[in-house]
């Protein structure tokens, strides 16, 4: 059973063994459009201990300046430069990781804020917003594979459609050197008061067909740890990922070498903790706000 | 190592065995648009001796009534009657063997052959056809549970879009009594001289999202020669099929409880028969023709 934080004490001996949060975002800060109580003030003091704080989020939909609206929506203070979405983490990998050669392009299947977020960092983007029409048996006589293509990135895409795995597919399957990657592997995305399949769910297509594994960006895979840590210069030894999902941003912690906190605020609940086989945190706390709370 | 027709005499013995031969079409009687040297006068023949064929396709996009016109547009003889094609075997599963009741309605994923198929069984269809707008976040709002669905069926469709997927989905995930069918799980389609991919590719995102699997009409599994046999009142024991698979044909027919022959005029090649892992047919043959060319 991991550790409670439930005293000043405790609390402050916590935040000592800490520079950097990696803070998920629903369920940690809001739940859909609800902030959670004291997550403004929390934000603020932890801050104002010159901690540094950033956000990472497996939404491949937004770039960076479109995820920062919603944060400007709930009133709570960020800068892009604290956000890291699943779609920043695409392009600094292929830019800083991958080194992707300048002469190549990205064939992608996503929204407009995985190419913004390629665009930004240099990379020619092809596929999003260009192939959203349908495609017939015909047409598919006119796709042939091209070398000048050399990633396709996958990331949640509502105007996914045949045109696109036929291209995608055909790039990968004539072109073993073409990097395969995807934003993120969430199986089921919440959306207008329900679920619907999501990224993780539209990658299978192309791994069955291709029987190839894309490179995952999002949490609990580790490429993403290795751009947060690369780009800020993390000590991972004293940076903290905080999430309110064992199998996801705990598990991301662990898969990264870091220090881990779960609240309660969100999925997981207490009693999940005491089984055998749950992924252990480092510390749980009943909230994001408890570090505010109990510090007063 | 399977026992290979290589006499006049081991023809004869083999064809005295058996009623009804179900046959594979694309390697065994044609390869692309070209008809393989003697299949007509086999065909023929084959007839002449009182025995029944049946032309059995994993292909889901035609009706029967439209693969009938590959049959005359090669020259060789055919009615609907001996077609068996996925499409019409959902159909008829529906039908008489799931007896689907009149005031349900299929949501299909597919192409015009399966909704024909569908509607001259009597069964209602929606989304085939009507679904290939591509939709909204806010779209998705508008996508309910409904009850009156009473299967979804999927199959190879080069309209599929996001917005069947997500109808698909909350048919199925919000009523654990809608039936879930797939009319084959084919991952790749030879298309324009290369390989795209195919239905059980593209069923992929709804399994995963609703971690549930259909039931499967197509070649190798066995619903489809329930089918064959229920409609043509056959006896398995004198019933051969024949085809140039291994892994689908030929496993089709072991799954089914039938005789088979593997023909070497497609995938398989003889030097893969050896390998004690191979999947073994009762016979084997160069040709289909060579049942005619060996009793000459």
């Amino acid at each position: 059973m991991a550790n409670k934080l439930s005293t000043k004490l405790e609390v402050e001996e916590f935040l000592a063994s800490i520079d950097t949060f990696l803070v998920d975002c629903d369920g940690v800060l809001w739940k859909g459009s609800e902030v959670i109580d004291g997550i403004r003030e929390t934000l603020d003091y932890i801050r104002g201990l010159g901690k540094r704080i950033l956000f990472v989020t497996n939404n491949s939909i937004k770039s960076r300046r479109q995820y920062l609206s919603k944060f400007n929506s709930l009133g709570i203070k960020s800068s892009e430069e604290e956000i890291f979405g699943s779609s920043y983490a695409t392009a600094y990998y292929l830019k800083h990781i991958l080194h992707f050669p300048d002469n190549k392009k990205v064939y992608g299947v996503g929204a407009d804020g995985l190419r913004e977020e390629l665009e930004q960092e240099g990379i020619q983007v092809c596929g999003i917003g260009e192939d959203n029409e349908a495609i017939t048996f015909d047409g598919l006589k006119t796709i042939q594979p091209d070398d000048t293509i050399g990633a396709v990135v996958m990331g949640m895409d509502i105007n996914v459609n045949y045109r696109k795995y036929a291209k995608a597919f055909t790039y990968l399957h004539h072109n073993t050197e073409c990097h395969f990657i995807a934003t993120n592997e969430d199986i089921l995305d919440p959306i207008a008061g329900t679920v619907f399949p999501a990224a993780g769910a539209f990658l299978s297509p192309l791994t069955i067909a291709l029987d190839r594994k894309p490179i995952v960006m999002g949490k609990p895979e580790k490429p993403m740890i290795d751009c947060i840590v690369k780009k800020y210069h993390l000590d991972k030894s004293r940076t903290c990922m905080v999430g309110d999902r064992l199998n996801t941003d705990i598990l991301f912690g662990i898969n990264g070498g870091l220090k881990t906190l779960l609240v309660l605020t969100g999925i997981t609940q207490e009693s999940e903790l005491a089984s055998e086989q749950a992924i252990r945190p480092d510390h749980y706390a009943d909230a994001l706000s408890s570090l505010y709370y109990l510090t007063r």
